[in-house]
């Protein structure tokens, strides 16, 4: 791991947190930084809340409730429960543990301190190495138009309507005048290899690169970037990009992936189970590098990220 | 109970509140309005607090932790547990039941909604009857100069340095500018009788005073006005009245007590074990009403609530 390349990577929730949880394992992490999305973050009860960089946190320390997905292991519903004799609203289900990171956070940014500040303090609170980086300090809203209702926010669309709703649309609100957080920019332009995380490519990946700046670095580096497909067989592992896809016009497929990511990313990493489309793949000009990409465990995580990172190095 | 007079009660916290629990016994809930110190409030990681309501809501619903003193029965503490990892602000302890009403409060103060209305949502979902208001809407700051250190906040003198230094002076930042929360005035001008209750003269009631308007409307009600001395045999019940009544140039007795009611109130209730003191107290120009005033359970604060709207019916 001496002469491992400094790695940055483009990053949403949980298929983002877990493949970093295995390119921990593969290259050092103080030469990794996560750019991590922030259009999904919300403010509720007077919190921010940053579910994307949370989950990155959370699961790097190895202290995510796995089977739920999001969310601390372990975590108690006291403060939820008591919210519901007001009626408040408890959709969004924040655990008590969980609150204390949101009560953190909002006490520094009212001291006047920025996300991206607050966001490394909470990464080495829980003993990280790597760089976490909000991608804007400034407003970057994920907006979902959704068939016969108009246009919510995204998390109702994702948490309260349980992204069970065919969408017509997406837009970033802010996104035009957002500036990248101290850093981002640097992190591209600087990094061995640019990964492109398996994240959602429209609502994670898409307003990433939708803050100026950010799209037109990694096409920069587009000979050092790879991509991992986040649709294996058509379909997602989690969550709704293989529907949203379809809905907005795309493909559902890795091929479909590929043309996204075509002008960003000399490589894609695509799953065994999509080999037959590695040719397709490449009519997209983009190289087709097939390995097992479900993260089952930290171990295929590792094995995926060693792979990835090799694809471009 | 058919022809009890409306009662409204000044209040601070636990005196007030175990007060108060007793005059729903002896009055109807519907008829008395408690008009409640906010100058204690404080914003605690982006989540308004208001120590003294929650206290006397709490207290009244039954769910009030009695060994404590604030706070609710059963609590948790794991988002406080959770903070201390982030070196975040823990000195003042926010259980996890209790952040859900700080989280609902935050909530609807973002909506828009004012503190009296949101004050009125908790009550009512605890299922009381009584009209609990804060004195203002405004800001209202009790500020604390400390011997030899300087102004620091209420709670900062109270909670953080456990109200365990000298005090030189007192201020309510803001009271020239506050009006009093809609419902204050007419609950005082339109009462039978007005209570004000056994808090600390100085920084639960004094606040109350300082919104300009209520000292008067209370001077206009005199003949039907009556307080209960907080301080038993010269020594407050709970917090530290007799010290700061004593380091601010009053009497921590409850002549001193008479002496800074006098203007307000026709009529003292003073405790038996300061019978001796009645004639000195009637001396201030206040009647003296002695019976037990120490709230050992709800059946002794129904006893001291009834011989207090006895006093000035």
């Amino acid at each position: 791991m001496t002469d491992a390349p400094a790695v940055t990577v483009l990053a949403g929730g949980v298929g983002a947190a877990r493949f970093l949880q295995g390119l921990v394992q593969v290259c050092p992490p103080e030469d990794i930084t996560a750019v991590v999305n922030t259009a999904d973050d919300v403010v509720l009860h007077g919190l921010h809340v940053s579910p994307d960089v949370d989950t990155v946190v959370y699961t790097l320390a190895g202290a995510i409730d796995r089977e739920r997905g999001w969310g601390l292991a372990g975590e108690t519903w006291q403060a939820m429960d008591a919210l519901e004799r007001y009626g408040g609203v408890t959709w969004f289900r924040l655990g008590d543990r969980d609150l204390g990171t949101h009560l953190y956070r909002a006490h520094r940014l009212a001291q006047g301190a920025g996300l991206a500040e607050v966001t490394g303090e909470i990464a080495r609170a829980w003993g990280l190495d790597l760089t976490v980086l909000p991608v804007t300090e400034d407003r970057l809203e994920t907006r979902v138009t959704v068939v016969d209702e108009g246009e919510i926010g995204f998390q109702e669309y994702f948490v309260q309507r349980r992204h069970d709703i065919p969408v017509e649309g997406v837009r970033f609100a802010g996104a035009e005048a957002a500036r990248p957080a101290a850093g981002v920019l640097p992190a591209v332009a600087g990094a061995g290899v640019v990964v492109i995380a398996p994240s959602n490519p429209l609502v994670s990946i898409g307003p990433l690169l939708a803050v100026p700046g950010v799209r037109e670095a990694v096409i920069d580096r587009r000979d050092h970037t790879v991509a991992v497909s986040p649709i294996v067989g058509g379909r997602a592992l989690k969550g709704p990009a293989d529907r949203m896809l379809d809905e907005l016009g795309h493909e559902s497929s890795a091929v479909g992936v590929a043309r996204l990511y075509a002008p960003l990313a000399a490589a894609l990493v695509i799953d065994e189970i999509d080999r037959d489309l590695a040719p397709a793949v490449e009519a997209e000009g983009v190289r087709a590098v097939v390995t097992d990409t479900v993260m089952r465990d930290p171990q295929t995580a590792a094995e995926l990220a060693r792979a990835t990172v090799g694809a471009v190095r």
